[in-house]
């Protein structure tokens, strides 16, 4: 009985937990590359949201194409990830097949490290970035309806 | 002492967990739902945020006001619903009562369904929308100075 | 053993966990204040998104830079707050320093009240905003980093 709590929930000795924290891991660090990438796009192409960050730069505070792109794709993660890694941290806690849960978490960063390069870093024609997209939503999806029907007996 | 530890905490034998993993599933479900709806505004509306995005409809890159209000809805989502998720964990986990911890999660719950219904949904005249967002806002208020209080200490 | 599995983990007995908890409650309280503030830059500046809350103040929809400057220390707050919230929860559960992971959530808490004081309250020339951000970002990769090799082996 000591040892079934000690290997399940959130805990060290959990194969599942161990699994979440290391993709959720790669997931953040995934969405903090979007900042560095929208910082490399507005020295590029010196487009500043704020007057005082332009003044070294001597422009005007401006929009462009490129910087508002990055900017969209990281909205996008941020809509979407932190949301994932409330609902999988649930999920992992309903004993789910830890092949599948498993499957899910990795193919889940998978989609979201496609979104970003298909629509931020080189612009692939769409179906591409809808399906990645797509397949991050349904992932989250399919975890938030079993973690619902798990507690709602 | 060990049964103690099993009734508490992250744990599916503590009922307030399994409170909070219910209306967490119904509040992502909510939030997905915002990306789902604006895209039937972006198609309605034939409103696109990229040019990959325009080809099969042949328009141009575009906003239109039922779109940005969805998506002004969906943002607000972004900024709330996510650190009510993590303060609210924290919170259950301080003793509360029981029926006072259930019913600020499920007021939360609806008091952000209302805010969306009210703001992207029908637009019903202020207070409206103020008072679902205020609601929704006292009660991670409450939460995060409760758990504050419990935590200074 | 019972007692280790007590002290370690997301418990109250975790002194760790407890100043988690805490610096959770204040950073959550900070990006409520953001919320707070906008409404008090758009009643100022009398500056309203939608067409429904301009109607006691019978003015247009528009923007002001004092508004979108308020909004934008949100958004990077939105971006940033969560996925550290995350982040440092599974990084205190990998059994650091207690001194280091206690400074480290200090100096975060402490670099994005910084962070919007510098950007937001008063508009402080550079670099002062960009070192504020850069110390929260250096602390959330250093945990991701941290995090991602634990749980690699």
């Amino acid at each position: 009985m000591a040892q079934a709590v000690v290997t399940e929930g959130i805990s060290l000795n959990n194969p599942l937990f161990r699994i979440y924290a290391f993709y959720c891991a790669v997931l953040v660090l995934k969405m903090m590359f979007m900042s560095v990438f929208t910082g490399m796009k507005r020295f590029q192409t010196k487009t500043f949201a704020n007057p005082e960050d332009t003044i070294l730069h001597k422009v005007k505070v401006t929009h462009t194409d490129a910087v508002e792109r990055v900017r969209r794709a990281h909205l996008n993660d941020v809509e979407n990830i932190p949301i994932f890694l409330i609902t999988s941290l649930v999920y992992i806690l309903t004993n789910p097949s830890y092949f599948l849960a498993t499957t899910l978490i990795r193919a889940y960063t998978l989609a979201r490290i496609t979104h970003t390069a298909v629509y931020a870093v080189v612009v692939v024609p769409q179906p591409a970035r809808a399906l990645a997209w797509l397949a991050g939503f349904a992932i989250t999806g399919y975890m938030a309806v079993q973690n619902l029907l798990y507690f709602l007996s």
